[in-house]
């Protein structure tokens, strides 16, 4: 018969076998299991690994690790139409009932004809009054409460789902991993900061003060009880593209990034800027090829052109010389939506 | 002779038992030792309670905890004068050196002369040359090297210790009270976001994505080498006063509050648009009525009048009528600082 204390020990290991056992097995599980093998997926796993594994030479403290991925054709589809703009359009019907006066004036009067060919020739001058119309003049909370609405029940043409449903798989599983590794994982986006905060939780659980956008100011007054209000302005404090994008990151993060994720020109700079950091950073570009799953566009590679999100040959020879690491998602994604 | 299976079962009990004994003592422990009991001190622990404790009507989700500091006289000292002013003060005679055609211009030519009561005196115009003098026209990284070697051997003139020393310890107890009850702790201060940002970590353990300050903007471009640079320049996005800081927790964060700390009528707002949330919301004001352990200053109260930091009466009365709670340094603080 056994001594007692030696089965008091016995329990002891089991339950230390147990707790041991238990984390290891499942980090060994594919963190990324709709990439396909290749070297994009072996470009993020090596960083992960080169960045957090105790006693690598490239190790990056917690604290510090920070991610941030563009968000149109990034994380989720942008074409044939950016939704913020499909938004701003379908808006315009609400606005001119509240200013009936605009039914007539131009470019109101083209929205309201629902004339698409007419709509697409907007001049940007006519296209930022529909978004100062439509983006600004209200409370943060009544713009909040617009955005909710419209994402209930608008749906993408093509899928005939909701927009927030558009979300590349493999880019979860990205922003997934990276969070289970201790990175901070933000949006930075040339779309509005305050509409993108609306979903952005609930569809990449990204939280509003991880989301770095386009940004205007708001005035702060009071309502007619008295109750403080923050009310959205046509004035523009943070045009997040371009060299915008890592003004916006020193602005709203006051770190550099050790990884970024983009798909244009837009998110050039920023790709520059993470990669001239000290030690492994990680810079990549998803490359819309496949027509058949999503869309196909760039000019580069000979894909068609296209005025949203084009990826230009430039970036693309750019990204060879500097050893970014390109996405295809023909190849290297085994799906790409959640819903397939 | 007991039974083996009892000794196993004993043992996983007392395990078990030494697990769950662990934090509840813990939990039971003063989390604001440094307090007197008082309004105050119960008006921070029925707030943490109410929005955290499971089943409370009033509780709030851990990703919606938000707490705003105000750093400049609710977190630190900042009598005789704001650290950042000393910093730009000192930093003078550096930027003459790299343009020696300044020693002769104002203002730059009597912060030279060290006369004090004429530097008093400067209008805001020159103190506005000054700032851009020595905030601005260098990279991010340049700034804060300047900055991090600045405070190691700056010394305040009557602690004759580090600026980042003179802290109040009831406020850290409360930052680290708030954190450990899930709450995101934010500094939100009228002080230069690039300066609070590089002692904030370390000072308060707030990260530099948790600090939002004024604003200036930076300029993306490239150095000699081709290497990507950050140049800060003399553009402000944001003044973080007054009503600037409800819209800087909007443009930086994008929630509303719970809980809002300051000391003048620069956080006036700030405490109104939290106290005008929902729910249970904590609105607190600090009071500088303790010559002795370190200043005093109103007016309110029949306290000495002052330029930095005033408490005025009508912040008193609108705090007393809204239900504000006024932190009295010398009544509600056993002790203003860790070194005491």
């Amino acid at each position: 018969m056994p001594n007692p204390g030696v089965g008091k020990r016995a329990a002891i290991a089991t339950l230390s076998l147990l707790l041991l056992v238990g984390p290891a097995v499942g980090q060994q599980s594919d963190p990324l299991p709709s990439w396909n093998e290749g070297a994009a997926k072996r470009a993020i796993v090596d960083f992960v690994q080169a960045t957090t594994a105790q006693g690598s030479p490239t190790f990056v403290a917690p604290a510090e690790r920070v991610a941030t991925f563009d968000q149109d054709g990034t994380l989720w589809v942008e074409h044939p139409m950016y939704s913020q703009v499909v938004y701003c359009l379908e808006r315009v019907p609400a606005v001119v009932k509240a200013k009936p006066e605009l039914a007539n004036v131009e470019p109101f009067k083209t929205v309201l004809s629902g004339n698409r060919e007419a709509i697409a020739k907007l001049p940007v001058k006519d296209l930022e009054k529909i978004l100062a119309a439509t983006l600004t003049g209200m409370s943060v909370e009544a713009f909040q409460a617009e955005v909710t609405k419209w994402l209930e029940t608008a749906r993408d043409p093509r899928w005939k789902r909701p927009y927030t449903e558009l979300t590349y798989q493999p880019m979860r599983e990205v922003l997934k991993y990276l969070r289970e590794n201790g990175y901070k994982t933000y949006i930075v986006t040339g779309g509005g900061q305050d509409f993108v905060r609306v979903y952005s939780e609930k569809t990449y659980g990204i939280p509003p003060e991880q989301v770095v956008g386009t940004a205007g100011g708001t005035k702060y007054g009071y309502d007619k009880t008295g109750k403080p209000v923050l009310t959205k302005e046509p004035k523009l404090l943070l045009n997040d593209n371009n060299a915008g994008k890592p003004e916006g990151i020193h602005l709203m993060i006051g770190r550099r990034p050790y990884a970024a994720f983009g798909n244009s020109p837009g998110d050039q700079q920023m790709l520059e800027y993470t990669a001239a950091g000290d030690g492994t950073r990680l810079a990549m570009l998803v490359l819309h090829d496949d027509a058949k799953r999503e869309y196909a566009y760039g000019p580069a590679q000979g894909l068609p052109a296209t005025k949203v999100g084009a990826f230009t040959e430039k970036l693309y020879d750019d990204a060879k010389k500097k050893g970014w690491t390109i996405i295809s998602m023909k190849n290297d994604w085994k799906r790409v939506f959640a819903f397939e």
